[in-house]
């Protein structure tokens, strides 16, 4: 009686092209993934899946042999019951007289777990003694903290800032501290409130900073481009970043650190 | 005339064999890299890596086409000179006369420019106007961060902690106070020192903290727990995980945070 495994494996992050609503086409899917992690979504028949509905066309982009309508696809939603993890984790579990099976977890996009729900289903199997295998795949914040060019040697990430204007220009007032030391600073937005955001760091951050805006990681309106808050402000209005309704990560740094 | 792209492709991280120089075997890449980026590194000409002697073992097993000897491959080393760098870039700038060419950096293992060097010639390309271009590949950090059931909201990677001991006593004590807020803490060791500082961890830190051990991710000798430091004390020694002279990433959590 061996017990099932709970695989963590990405989804494609690339945002929706304009019209459509989802980003999941075949060629996408296998763009975004190693072979072998495309070869055991096809052959998972067990999901635990942040929304069922993105899950499904995901799983059929990824050219899973379905059919995909008798999967077992069960929706964690975005902030997991804790009363229903052992419940979810019990077809992986060891058991007389039936065959333990593995699941796949998957967020909307990107890596489960990771600014995305999937952590507590995780820590509950390693207290279960499951097995627990995280797979390669698309990250919006490993793929820009990579490509900003700042400090890869240390680095925090913070999720989302504050919305409210003065807690928000403490917390900014708070991070600069830990940037000009040398730590790249990593947040996220809300995609519709990305611009308010950029002015608001436009506006409060020492020019002499480094801010890498990055946007639609690997999809089709992909921009990447780390400038020092004084050059940002400087820049004409039509070379700014678009950043309206797209995912963006933002990273900020100052010159301290070594990075090699 | 079209400038070049500065692509990041990150190189497999799982430990040699035993008994082996070098990891690198052609189903090991074909199984950590997404397809396109398999085929941007065939159809390059030009690489800044961090060791020359490994940079042309990966890519061999990456099935370039070579002749790999006549590559220009160009070694950055740990700590690329900041003088070189425009040099390095040259070939990737516009200029009369000549097309300019792309160029892959790479490091030795894992995604360049994260805890790895990388970071000052991305850096320089962005001030020099440069296109930047990570790719999805395997790092062992977002694998054991996805892996770990920790804090994926909030997260500080600290790199090497201090050697001697008063300076990390001190220094895990800063990192177990942040833990316990919620924040999760990674950090990574040099691999023969693993051993000391797992045991460093069980000794001073809080019964109650999560410690995940993240060993030798997408490797042979794989392992991946989360215990809690009274749980990894109580384990017996034939249990414990084995770290010497492997790849480990260190992460722990308390119970503060939210974690869906």
């Amino acid at each position: 009686m061996n017990a099932g495994r709970l695989h963590l494996v990405a989804v494609p992050i690339a945002a929706a092209p304009a019209g459509t609503r989802t980003a999941f086409d075949a060629a996408t899917v296998a763009a975004a993934l190693p072979p072998p992690a495309l070869a055991l979504l096809r052959a998972t028949h067990y999901f635990l899946v942040e929304e069922a509905r993105s899950a499904r066309a995901f799983l059929k982009a990824a050219g899973h042999p379905g059919p995909i309508a008798e999967l077992r696809i069960v929706e964690i939603g975005h902030a997991p019951d804790p009363a229903a993890l052992d419940g979810w984790l019990a077809p992986l579990q060891a058991q007389a007289g039936r065959t333990a099976i593995d699941a796949v977890v998957l967020s909307e996009a990107g890596c489960p777990g990771i600014a995305d729900p999937g952590a507590t289903l995780v820590a509950r199997a390693h207290e279960l003694g499951l097995a627990v295998q995280p797979w390669v795949g698309p990250s919006a914040l490993l793929l820009a903290l990579m490509g900003a060019g700042l400090n890869g040697q240390q680095f925090r990430f913070h999720g989302y800032l504050p919305q409210e204007r003065e807690a928000l220009r403490a917390r900014l007032g708070q991070l600069q501290a830990d940037a000009q030391r040398g730590e790249t600073q990593l947040f996220i937005e809300t995609p519709y409130r990305n611009e308010r955001l950029f002015e608001a760091l436009l506006q409060q951050l020492d020019p002499a900073l480094r801010l890498c805006v990055a946007v639609d990681l690997t999809g089709a309106q992909q921009q990447l481009q780390t400038r020092r808050i004084g050059a940002w402000r400087g820049l004409p209005a039509a070379q700014r970043p678009r950043l309206d309704r797209l995912p963006a990560v933002f990273l900020v740094q100052g010159d301290a650190a070594a990075r090699p």
